[in-house]
């Protein structure tokens, strides 16, 4: 059982792991970035708790952590609580979900593992921006795709706004980078999967027309969309029908469409 | 042609619709709201000149201004030119979009007029939440739903955080209150439209099963979902089969795969 602790000081050395959080979620190439896996709210403790990774330490008002404290048989670990004031002095800012937990990294499953166990993958090309990343994991875990393969130009999944936006499910979902790029998409083709290109130019089939046992479903980002090699490299383009082609879909949205589509069935 | 106007004071008045955005965009029935509508960044901007609102005026920095020139052309209306900081001084908080154009607001369609020109239509209640409610009107325009219909509880679609995460679409998309609510679904029937209630209860016929030659689709807000009463009113119940029930799709996600799957059919 983890071992409850009242603080009271915004200073204590022991609430490092949480101090200044707009700088400590940072990947740990970047500067003030120590890496970890930053949970907020029960919803998404809880998920990093049933997740393995190396949960470090919990912070929480009382209220929040003894909603928790069910999930905390047999972690070994000190769940600090505080008022919401020395909460939010410690982290940098005011959190209404009123619980954090923060966890090491953890290691991956390899490219070929989440293959091996999967029907529909995403792969992904750009998509740089945190909340669409969170967004299109949430969509992945409720639509049923056995992970997401991160090709050139991704953002980290484990960023504090992935995880808060996708609810968690960032460490739900498998997911590892695909390297080189695009030439890693001949170990997913090798696989048995059918690698199809969402991309809305006119000679791309239809979604529904979509055939295929196994599907990796390649997205790019907002705006830009897939580059000409990644297309190049795929087996099929599809597109979603659209009224209007100008803006498309939001990439998280598109990605849902065709998750639905494909291991939805 | 409109009339370029070179401004240099924050506190130029001829500015003041487009002073302190974040209460000035508010609905008129609250406090500090003039119930404009204010389109951010070019691509809105374009839709809002293109909407038939009427447009009062435009502030933007000199390349963005310059950017809508072809646009402008048939509106008396100013636009003013400012630097950077000027518009933030105006504005409240530094824009990174670099212009804004302000409307007043236009009558909107009837619920018959809506439902006389269309396939599909989306049938809201309770939700409140402004991004879900934009994201939602810009999936509504690209997959091709006829107009929205808002019932109890939700939020206003032309808050200016509405008006950008639905990129200008809800000036696109026509709406209108559904009231009474939820007898006013009555109105809908007797248009000829099946009323399909989504919601996740074990009883619900999977979504691709949905028949119908006019949908309206009805959704509640995430979380609590709809009201019994709505599920009452509604002719069937309709699910998207989820790998995951627990935390299902975000509102405008959900309405995306179920405008996708009957819509753009």
């Amino acid at each position: 059982m983890a071992q409850l602790i009242s603080v009271h000081d915004v200073a204590d050395p022991r609430l490092d792991d949480f101090r200044d959080l707009t700088t400590a979620d940072r990947r740990p190439d970047r500067p003030g970035g120590r890496g970890f896996v930053i949970a907020e709210g029960t919803v998404v403790v809880r998920r990093l708790l049933a997740s393995g990774y190396p949960v470090r330490a919990l912070l929480g008002v009382e209220r929040r952590i003894s909603d928790l404290e069910p999930d905390l048989a047999g972690f070994e670990v000190p769940a600090y609580v505080a008022s919401a004031d020395v909460m939010a002095g410690v982290v940098g800012f005011h959190l209404n979900r009123g619980v954090l937990a923060v966890a090491g990294r953890a290691p991956q499953p390899s490219v070929v593992d989440i293959l091996a166990g999967s029907r529909v993958v995403a792969v992904l090309e750009g998509v740089g921006d945190h909340e669409n990343l969170g967004a299109l994991f949430r969509n992945a875990a409720a639509l049923g795709v056995g992970g997401v393969l991160l090709g050139a130009g991704c953002a980290d999944p484990l960023y504090r706004r992935s995880v808060r936006v996708s609810m968690g499910n960032v460490l739900r979902v498998p997911f590892a980078r695909l390297e080189p790029w695009p030439d890693g998409l001949s170990t997913v083709r090798e696989s048995g999967f059918t690698i199809a290109a969402l991309t809305p130019r006119p000679d791309s089939v239809a979604l529904r027309e979509l055939t295929g046992k196994r599907v990796a479903l390649l997205f790019g980002s907002e705006g830009p969309g897939l580059t000409e090699e990644a297309i190049a490299a795929a087996d099929v383009t599809v597109r979603i029908p659209m009224a209007d082609g100008v803006d498309s879909l939001n990439v998280a949205t598109a990605a849902a469409i065709a998750f639905y589509e494909t291991a939805g069935r």
